[in-house]
């Protein structure tokens, strides 16, 4: 089966690495066919560049032109996933939600662990409209922003792990979800100090994708996600490059 | 003071029954401001176009260069006004939660009432996320979509009125917001058929903007709607034109 | 327009200062009318004298004579505003869910702050009947009394002061709404120390009632609200003076 | 032991039949001590009625001047409970809950049954304060006012017979709780409408009361129900007769 | 009134302590008869063990041949009730359950305090079945298993009054249930270190049951509590012995 | 991999069954091992009956010998899988969870329709437990008994589609799980009738399991789901055969 994985902005080393996660957990026979944006931010920490992201990875695969079994939306705590759910029938799934899904598999409570402070109640909130909160136990911030990771990758890394060890002793969470990708050896690391189970986003949604594809489950169209209606849409999508 | 008031959709004419619905109530000394987005859908029925719409309503916002005083996006269960927060220290009102708002301060439950049956979860999801569904006793559809309207207006309007009498019956609603605009005379016969108060959203978000205004109160700028961080933004905004 | 704005306890010189703060914010042609009520404590701090407020507000606004369009009980996390809907048509705003409803337009989530400690499971019920804890991030209290603040009143403002900067940091409110009245330059140490729009509740109140006059809106009478069935009440009102 | 059960209206042949309920149920070495307030509705049907009798029930138990145990509001409904629990040390059993929780012991969701239908919001706002929702299946009301029930004592029977089955065919309630006393015969007839338990809340009121007297329990006096300052009331309580 | 009183674990000596609890509180005529299960843990501290008792229960109640008219479960937080339910028409309580309905007719919040950390997520699951945490503040572990109390008793009961206190000052709770029998003295420790009231499970269980055997009330058999269906049951029970 | 399918009831047929099903999904390299409990119910309609069910099922796989990767608890709504966890460190995964996660990713909302009326409140309690109710439209029962099935399967069969219409049109489900196996056909035709997906949760909870093994997760053990404390357990395991 084919997946296409989307990047939720524009940088391609990001689509990349989130291409080697996916295929790293792909079962035999699974293509991993990863995409980037055309248009939006570098990288995406607000409402703003969230909201970009939705129609930027909605208009890159509605421009692909090849038969394909499911999408996946890696970007956590982004919006978008039900303007995706309208336009295709193939299941769609959210990085955010497969995490969540999974980790209530694992444990009694469980708490997602990111990085900026910022993003905080954009999980929480697409957690909430996810219907997966009554087991979360808390979505922590290391306060650390992406790019500190480049300048000191140990500090920024040492952070996580600090949140994650919180989540674990002082929020009773008994599973972790990281909210942050692109770290070398973070889901060890936290492994080592906390002893719970931790979930990775795309590696989870990679197999939730597969299990729809293979259980033969597509994308409910009677109410909320039937197909959008015949319309005059203006100027869009827009010409790029 | 001055107030944006934003519509969702790409048709004109809405946007002037909108501006005009907002001038009736405005305050003397209110400016009210009418803005059509350069692109999206003619009308918003459905996550797609409303993601469209939240995008759209953004960069017309940014593209105003006058100053203003408020921002009302006059949408009804669309995405959105989160970014529009992000972007903006003035406050912004959405007239789902506008309406949901004062309807609180009239009766012990209320409803909402629209037309097409798939923009209830949308509506359901956002006053969830505004925290404003304690008290909801329903969203109602009458099932017939807005051209309805055109072909036989009569028509359209019994049956909306005939889901605020159930809302009111049935579901013991005692105040009913209408998530539908455009019908001349709806409101009236709402009331003629219940006895219930009812909201209409762009109203009630012209004096809860007013409000905020004439308190000096801002949008919160400490966590969630914090200004976007300096970055790189690809191939946006579009060029329209 | 003319708002009854009524006081919840005895002392005068506090219905003068509710109604300094009132009249701050009205708008022009906007009459504000303060009540004292003719029996109860001087000062409300618990259940009883709360519920004993509640008559006393509601025989002191029965007693008025002249016409009026709004009334305004300025009580924090009191007893007694149903009652007042029952006996009237005209809208009725209790500060507490005026600050709160203000509060929510501006932030992701909010706090209340409160003086006395005993306050604060009132002021929760009374959000949690409003429908608007979904949002709350906490109430917290000083723990210093009212009288406190005659002592030493630099000591108490410091006390609300930090108990306001643990609300955003701690409990991650974007707003605060101050649950305390009387305290000279309260609002704007809490501005300064916290950085979060502040939200004072008669001057929410009054913006509130006033929109809900201009919009032609009353109190939903089809149920909860319904005017007293006609029935022999022994022995009241009392025989004050 | 000494229970004083408090009628919340100012019918004193109320006052009897409630004290018979009592004294039916009360084990043995209880004494029953009827109380009606001295002022007040002759019956409480509404929010202004209801707060009217909170302060007079409050009233007559602390004009009460020989020792007793625990105190029994006997209202469906009714505010007040808080304020009681604020002057008192003893326990205070409000019947709404007492029946509620009596419930909640015997099947797996309840349902009240009423007469009025404005009756309905104010039992669930105190069930919701109360934190027993969780299992309420339904509070349904019969639509007959009290006054019927003289007039044609077997139709306001039926007609809460057959809410009662509704509430258990429908709502799937497994227990019923009447919120509506002095019908002759009602509780047998819904019993063997229905099949279910079904709870008076005097009786359920009178075992709670006792229960937690033998245990030694009183209400907990560090934070909610602290006893009220020390402080002027103004022209209260009011002379009577 | 006969009540059984059943041990969820198979260890003689707490079965007697807990008849002696329960023997404390009955009221004259009651006779309590004490049961010990026939198989399971020799305490119960976790899910299997919980399940197991679950089963051992049921057995033990179904293997006793004289009349009774109740039966209460005595393990905090442990599966099964539901079960009993099933099979028997008299009234059968929970401790955990009796505790919690208990406390909160006596404060505003309420807290229990156990031994085991890992006991902690039983409780919360067994109050949430039960429709119990809208007011639960909180359930805390001292950490230190029961058999901690037999090597140093004292420091047992310190670390359990330590967390009713942090439930009171942190948590807020106005009650505290005690989720751990057999500690002499320990509730006199926790009213003296916390001013609040102390509710014993199975001493709250005993009145509960006596109270519903009075009230004439027993488990609703018309749709979750009906009798099995007969069906042929294999391997089972098993021989003891 | 391999995997353990453990039926709740003893019947070898329906155990049969069980295995088609799941083998039908599994992964190539997959092998299912179908389990039946030594004792117990030859089918589980009731708490009684499911409690039996849960500690039969863990003996089962604790006698297991041969080494097996996850483990899957084949009945509908039934206690248990919280002691499996406990007693093993392979994912545990119950077809109730796993068919309502996997419904998640489907539609906004979904139902549960089952055969007998009792079920009902099992699979509620079970949903509630696992934090899965919150975008739970209704759990629906034909009110048809099993045994129905064999007397006039075509009946069976009509009326859980019945329910399952009833589920999308008057619920507003968007997915429906189905609570009862063995019927031949019942898939296709409740989709034939709605027009939703329908998830089956044998099949549903094979690729669940799967993936779990193949990201490496196991079940957390720091808290909750610690392995049971070593200790004297008594007369059990029960000498079967």
């Amino acid at each position: 089966m084919r997946i296409l994985v989307v990047n939720v902005n524009t940088t391609a080393s990001m689509t990349e690495s989130i291409a080697r996660q996916a295929e790293a957990v792909a079962a035999p026979g699974t293509e991993i066919v990863p995409l980037t944006p055309d248009f939006g931010a570098e990288s995406c920490e607000g409402n703003y560049e969230s909201y970009l992201a939705a129609v930027a990875v909605m208009e890159k695969v509605r421009a692909y032109r090849e038969p394909y079994d499911a999408v996946i939306q890696a970007g956590y705590g982004e919006h978008g996933r039900e303007g995706l759910q309208e336009l295709l029938d193939v299941p769609v799934v959210d990085i955010t939600e497969a995490a969540a899904s999974t980790a209530q598999f694992l444990g009694h409570k469980y708490s997602v662990v990111t990085t900026l402070d910022r993003a905080v109640p954009l999980i929480e909130d697409r957690l909430k409209l996810a219907g997966l909160t009554d087991r979360l136990a808390s979505v922590r911030a290391s306060g650390l922003p992406v790019l500190a990771l480049e300048a000191d990758p140990d500090a920024a890394v040492a952070a996580i792990v600090e949140q994650a060890a919180a989540a674990v002793e002082v929020d009773r969470a008994e599973v972790v979800c990281l909210g942050c990708g692109g770290m070398a050896g973070l889901t060890e690391q936290v492994v080592a100090r906390t002893g719970v189970p931790v979930v990775d986003g795309v590696a989870a949604a990679v197999t939730v994708a597969e299990s729809l594809v293979r259980l033969g489950l597509t994308t409910s169209k009677v109410r909320t996600y039937a197909p959008p209606r015949p319309k005059q849409i203006r100027n869009w999508p827009p010409r790029v490059g």
